[in-house]
This record gives C-alpha cells, structure tokens and sequence, in this order.
C-alpha cells in the first residue's frame, strides 16, 4: 500500500472501531480504551491520532457526515420527488434494527453535549445546514422545472429536517415507533397535495 | 393553612426550586443539595418527599405536564386554527429568554436518560402522546366544522409534533436561531394551503 492508502485503512479501521464501540456501549459509558479493544490494529496508533474520546468523536462525526453527504450526491436523481422520498427513506425507514438504533441513542448522547462544547455544537449545526441546503436544492429543483408548486424552498427543507430530527429523537427517547409511520405519512401527504404540482 | 394546602405549597416549592436549580445547573451537574439550596423551606423536607434525584426529576416533568395540560385546556378555543397557532406560539416562539433556553437544554439533557431509563422513558412518551391527542382533537374538530379539509388528524397531528420537537432541538443544540423561524413560516404556509379549507 502506498503510504497515503495505508493512512486513508488506519483512518477507516478507527471510525469503524468508533462505530462499534458507541452502539456498543453509548456515549456515556464510552472510553479510548473501549474504542482501541474494538480496534484490530496497534492501540498506540489510536492515541497517536487523538488525544481523547471527544477529540476522537468529533472527528468521527465529521466522518459520518461526509460518506452521508457522499452517498446524497451519489443518488442525486433527476426526479426531485423521487429524490424527497429516498432522503426520506434513508432517514426515516419504517424499521431500525438493533444496532442503528442503538448508533442513534448515541447520537442524541452526543447532541445533549452541544450546548456546553462548541465542537459538537459546531457539527450538528453544520448537519443541520448541509441537510437544509441540500434539501432546499431538491425542492428549488423542482419549483424550477414545474414538477413543484411555487413553495419557498428554504422555508420547506427547514421544516423537513425538523420534522425529520424530532421523528428520530421520539423513536428513541419516547413511544418509539408509534408515531413514524404517522409522521411518513403526513409527509407523503404534504408532498402529493402541498409540494407535487400534478393533480391527482 | 389546612393540611392540604400547607401539602401543595411544599409540593409547588419544591417544583419551583427543582425548576431553578435545573435551569441554573442543568441534569448532568445537579445535586439533591443544590436543588436543597434553592428551597426556602426546611431542608430535610425534600429528603421525606425524594430519595434522589431522578426520582424527583421524574415527578418534576410530571408536575411541568400536568400544568401544560392545564394550560391547553384553559386556553381552548372555538377557532381551530386559532387554536393550532396558538400552540405554535407557545411552543416555538420566535426568542428564547436565557432562562427558558437553560430549561430547554436541561429537558434534552433528561431526555437523553431516557433510552436506558423506563421512568424518564415514560414521561416523554407521555408528553408525545399528550401533545398528539390535543392536536389531534383539534384538527379533528376543524375537519368536522368545515374550517379544515379533510386530512387525517393523528397523521397530521404526528407531523406537527415531530417538526415542533425537532424545531426546539435544534434551537439548544445545532445553528441556534437560524432556522426556527423558517420552520415556523413552512407552519403557517402549510396551515394556510393546505389545511384551511377557505381559498385566499
């Protein structure tokens, strides 16, 4: 491997350890020591790339959000409701196994540690903007080439990604999935009858 | 005083100090004997009623959704719309004061307990199928007077509380202020278009 590859495999092998170790034990609970048992290659080699578990976090928050960012525009379809609705899809999928469920109790963890560390605060606001932006792309898309009626497309994918975040807290933090499938529905309800320009 | 009255003055001031110590301290750094120090009473008074705590958090949020519901039904209205609005007022409203912002992050700081915690657990699903049901029975009662089309109430109703609670997540831990606003417009406009069943 050539030394910027064989970095780019060290870089993959620490998220994935991060990865596990959250789902596995939560935020909370979390230590370096726990994220280097889940890790294959030499322990020292994590320290040496972060000096602790929310320097470490954050960077791997960072790495979450750039393959989700990577996938969006992979996917990116000419057809901007059928664009809406896989974004809905991937963020709100009528079952969460085990594991996501347990990677998104974690993320709500470490969102409860926004308020007081600026280096959370600073990625969820940039999740939130890059969740917006790229929805108000999706909607502008569509008001532009008529499939869409004439909404503001900021003021739309704002409510989409609130919509979508407080959906994902209650299903972990309250009645879980009671309400999602209601929430789905009312969403494919405002995109026939609200945002889609077809009659129907 | 009688008994009962001299009772539930203890009771409200030990939710008025549980609410400033919160508010002051938030969950992660609040003590019994803080929340002691914001009570005028007899100390030991709070260790007869409260082990710990979370036991007193608990009957604290409880305390909070009881005067919630009291509230909602107090300022029922004969307007529907009226009413949805209304309770968007209060729910997102357009500032937060510094207070109110305390208290918020300190209810998500709670409701990150939640996932490993049945009483916590409890609660929040508590106050989403509280919030629910009100809206729903709003709605509702707008589809069967002819002021709103006719949507399905629970769906809607799911929709409009995952958007509020995710709108008032990400005013305490993303981009602040920046999107609150357009959420609440996306509301209105979709209040406006596609509920009101009057053409304007």
């Amino acid at each position: 491997m050539s030394e910027v590859t064989e970095r780019d495999a060290t870089q993959t092998a620490i998220m994935d350890a991060t990865y596990h170790a959250l789902c596995e034990h939560g935020y909370a609970n979390l230590t370096m020591a726990k994220i280097a048992s889940e890790f294959e290659k030499s322990k020292s080699l994590l320290y040496y790339h972060y000096e602790n578990k929310d320097e470490l976090l954050v960077a791997f928050l960072d790495y979450m959000l750039d393959r989700f960012s990577e996938d969006a525009s992979i996917e990116s379809s000419s057809d901007p409701e059928t664009e809406l609705r896989s974004f809905l899809d991937k963020l709100l999928p009528p079952e969460l196994d085990d594991e996501r469920r347990r990677f998104h109790v974690a993320l709500f963890e470490l969102r409860s540690e926004a308020p007081h560390d600026e280096a959370y605060r600073d990625h969820f606001a940039k999740v939130e903007v890059f969740m917006r932006e790229r929805l108000a792309d999706v909607i502008r898309t569509g008001v532009e080439n008529g499939t869409f009626r004439d909404v503001d497309p900021e003021q739309t994918a704002a409510m989409f990604v609130s919509t979508i975040h407080g959906a994902m807290l209650h299903r972990v933090t309250g009645d879980g999935e009671a309400s999602t499938e209601d929430v789905r529905a009312a969403l494919d309800d405002y995109i026939e009858t609200r945002l889609s320009a077809e009659e129907r």
